[in-house]
């Protein structure tokens, strides 16, 4: 409902030029962030602290694995063992690992699979998700949902995402299209300074670091 | 000045709660989108248009690579030829051919080399930085500044990607440090439908396609 | 009933020191080269030669996937366009386009999806396996058999390849584990002068290229 | 000398067919790993073993990135810390780290400026290449020479990998291009189970441990 009217106002928007497209696509992305849920966030937080020595895996397919990557990116620079699904390298999971799943429809069948994979080792699961019915909201421990994937009745679901590139089937490009991805990133980069400041991590202790590597 | 400021304000926020932290975030790409020059933003556009037939090459390095790429997928799913810097498959170019080259300090070797092979051949490059003056924005034929990026004056600029990583030498990790990349993200996202307006492409394009092929 | 045998040999060589191995390693690439079909090999050389105006998409994950990308740079080299999976970029396929997929098994999850989805559009497709009984020799247009893969019973075949690394399900580390690539990087390198030759293509011409560019 | 012979003889095989050619590929590999010193890689090995809790790092561009990722792979899976030049993820390195550069021309740039930021941190080098008096050779603490990069006096050496691939500067295609790294994934694959042996790790370990997951 609250997507048919903004898409109704974004319509009229683009084509003008991309200052309006872009902040029409922030008013969404802050609209988005504002029924994030304050719980499932900092459950999620937590989880992340909690792992401190274990391995986090982050898996993601399409652009939600890159907005993935930028994230696994930050963790590495706090310290974290940090992977991520579809590098050459993938390591074996065991039980007290952590999973971060990125699904907007939650139903990416290379991400599924994974995640199966390692809930059967016993792993942790946080999935985001714009759906907590989807195959990724049952399988997860844990829910981070994000709005923003709208997801056509056309579209063959649960599809494996490489099969989808292959037969041209991509998800909607704009405006709606990239609406999970782009919230996902700011929501992400904005638990940084929160993890930095509990980890009690700061720039100062990076810039000794770097001091010491000079 | 203005981020003196900003940051001042966001430290009190940060270490409160990711609400506060992103709705802080999302001020500043805000603020970021609103100095994008809305010249430099159309002949950027522009150029894509006018690059139909040709290959487009995005450059970019951790993070900016990430952005880079996720604005490619969508070039690719708009029907262009578009290649990644980093990527098994690196094309050779020639003149005509468009890069597009993300690099918030202007001065990540990996890229400037790239850069320097592309402009030797006679491609057209773009460079999105937050600094005209850099290496990056000399070599451009046209620069698409987007601010966000602060370089710490210990850093060794002009050190290449993978070194800096390798010795531990990061950029700020928050609150500052994201806001290049994730203001990038939000402006290449916005450049989408407008695009797809240009290029008369419309989702019902899209989905007589998908039918095509169901 | 060979490899029973020639595992044996192997068995008495290894931990002895890398000279022994590597050359029981050649002795059975070598074997296994001879086993190839001279038409499969043949047909193959054609298929690549007549998709010259068209896509060539390679598949395979792992190891196998690691060899069939030094052979996409190859064709890359050879003016080929040419696209891998798991990139960043995934390329939709018609009909007309190649399809060259790299399974020892012939039972790669993520690679038999793909396959599925690019017979879908109708693209030719090249199976190199060890099994032509396998899902992939079964949707394979064409088969060049490629022996060396041991399929150990207690691998539970036909899961997804990152499902495995995950779960930490290996193929056999050594020594038959890695005949299947070996022999393949060999084959398919022994190719390339072959495609140049009927391509007309030769260092001089490449030589010359260089030297317009300099 | 012998190559120019070799070069020779094998330029009447090519064209023939792929079964003469591919031979001729393995005769060659197996004279350069003939060539190979005992001691070297004798000590190479005992490196990575010293290094069963350390990080090992694989560098490489190309082809024989390629090549040293399916070295990772195995390394991997015997249970190391391992990383990869090029991937999303670059680890800082500190002392005691284990470095192994593969760069057949000693001279990659992207592969040099790595191993120059690995050995401001202390960690050990072993360096991969044909010629120990290039870059590579001298930085490294240890050298393992594969011959088999030919370096065409063409060619401007020290340059960037991908700038060299942005400008159609190729290494050459055949039939000498290839044997660098085809010697390079035999020797080393011919080390796995030299490690397995020493690391005490068996077949019947790792079937130990499959039956534990299943």
């Amino acid at each position: 409902m609250f997507y048919t009217l903004i898409v109704g106002a974004l319509k009229n928007l683009i084509g003008s030029d991309v200052k309006s497209s872009s902040s029409a696509l922030l008013s969404l992305v802050s609209k988005n962030l504002s029924d994030v849920s304050e719980n499932e966030v900092n459950r999620c937080i937590e989880l992340i602290l909690s792992r401190r020595d274990r391995k986090i895996f982050i898996m993601g397919a399409g652009r939600s694995g890159l907005v993935g990557r930028a994230f696994a990116l930050r963790l590495l620079h706090l310290g974290y063992e940090v992977h991520v699904l579809g590098e050459t390298l993938t390591p074996s999971l065991s039980k007290d690992d952590l999973v971060i799943a990125i699904s907007g429809s939650g139903s990416t069948r290379l991400v599924i699979t994974a995640v199966e994979a390692a809930k059967h080792v016993g792993a942790t699961i946080i999935g985001i998700t714009s759906y907590p019915d989807s195959s990724l909201g049952k399988l997860a421990d844990f829910i981070l949902q994000v709005k923003g994937r709208v997801i056509p009745t056309t579209e063959a679901n649960g599809r494996d995402y490489f099969a989808r590139q292959i037969l041209g089937l991509h998800e909607p490009l704009a405006p709606l299209g990239t609406l999970f991805e782009d919230t996902c990133m700011i929501l992400l980069d904005a638990m940084i300074p929160i993890l930095m400041n509990k980890l009690n991590l700061s720039e100062v202790d990076l810039g000794r670091r770097h001091a010491n590597i000079e």
